[in-house]
């Protein structure tokens, strides 16, 4: 038993859908967030700056005495994963346990990636399928639109300019016959309902903080380190940003605007 | 005369549309531009951190001997408008020349204001306007996805999804009748026909880096500080983007790749 908090973050608030996923599945542990919201959006940063803030990111955590960390980001997790494995506590991006989902999920080895234009061009995700089975056939499409759309709001499973973007990004996926999508970035949960429309009831949507959540679960059970009779939670943030509230609340579903912190991440 | 540059800044690339019409109304003078790429997007920043990010990027022009300032930024020109005035060479924002320029346009005294969430929160532009004429009908409208949307060059006249979009936010904006509408973001420009689609062809659209680019002529003129057979252009940002190649020729109309260097703005 471990009461230490679970860490995780993120560039911004997408990690906040996570963070629900952890609570839903793991309501005892508590868990410290970061959003480096002062500096977001990581996907067009060059990989230098992406190092450095992860650095700094994972720092703050571990100044917050976490157990285990973990990087709900796309960027973080193709760009630093080497660094993510040094933190001398258990830690994993979100590629990892996404892909493993993914790879059992598949019936017929074809499987989509959909991200940021960022995590797409890493090939984060295709590498990591291509080590669980070089048989896998991989079909990848970046989607920059999805994240502004589900920040502005735009998210009703009806709306028209969600529904034709997804049609738009989404059409040459749907032609390849995948039976499995990758979510490969944390916005895109809020808009999965309209992303199965687009792709048919028959495509199994793989959600990354989902997966990593439970990775988390079983990492801790196997190693007896689960919390009990805890389930705090604390937000960080490295900026107060416009409609901070609104768009935390559309990822956690909650509103939190009176717990939230924010810090100097340039200290750490 | 005066061979020294025009300092133009931005946080990003957006302002490069001001350097093209200043490009082409003052061919003969030089231009220094900093895109602060590594700190984007300012919209979204706390007022302290836009205040000391806009004294980073002034530090860096005058660092680079330039005879005047173009902060061609709706967030900064109205966030720190006190900050552009004592830097002890002429300066101006974006609001200024822009809301000087609809007020002279307007024939029915109704003018519609169009930007980022961040610019039309400041209420900048209303307050210049209210300034400028109290008689004058102001109506407001934020439109956070243009900027994504010209970005992901979603740009052809015939877009169905910006078309949509631009609908969506603007409908209000029509059925208030006014005849001016103020567009406070570098970015619109680029879907102008889209939005005077929608709009109407009655409607005058006012381009805030075309107006400040007419602002900056006109006060170089007068003060006898124009420039003779220059028109050298030196561009600097804080990292090197994803899509940057792209993405400056979408606003320059040409590629300048090559003649872009990185500056550790943070040094300034």
């Amino acid at each position: 038993m471990d009461a230490r908090p679970i860490g995780v973050f993120d560039s911004g608030l997408g990690g906040l859908t996570a963070v629900k996923e952890l609570s839903r599945i793991l309501p005892e542990e508590n868990i410290v967030y970061f959003g480096d919201t002062g500096r977001v959006p990581y996907g067009s940063r060059s990989r230098e700056i992406l190092r450095k803030y992860t650095r700094q990111d994972i720092n703050f955590l571990l100044s917050q005495n976490v157990k285990m960390i973990l990087a709900a980001c796309g960027t973080v997790s193709s760009t630093a994963p080497d660094i993510l494995q040094s933190v001398g506590v258990p830690a994993t991006g979100v590629i990892f346990p996404t892909a493993q989902a993914a790879a059992s999920a598949t019936r017929n080895g074809k499987i989509g990636i959909i991200g940021t234009t960022a995590t797409i061009r890493s090939g984060s995700y295709r590498r990591e399928l291509e080590k669980i089975d070089p048989a896998l056939s991989v079909y990848e499409k970046d989607c920059p639109l999805f994240v502004p759309l589900v920040e502005s709001g735009f998210v009703d499973d009806n709306d028209e300019i969600t529904l034709l973007t997804a049609q738009r990004y989404l059409s040459g996926l749907r032609e390849s016959g995948v039976d499995t999508l990758i979510m490969g970035c944390t916005h895109y949960p809020i808009i999965s309902r309209i992303i199965s429309k687009v792709m048919g009831g028959g495509v199994t949507l793989i959600d990354s903080g989902r997966e990593t959540a439970l990775w988390a679960a079983r990492a801790l059970r196997e190693s007896g380190l689960l919390a009990e009779g805890g389930g705090e939670r604390s937000f960080f943030v490295s900026d107060y940003v416009e409609n901070f509230s609104q768009i935390a609340e559309i990822f956690l579903g909650c509103n939190i605007l009176s717990d939230v912190q924010r810090i100097d991440i340039e200290k750490y």
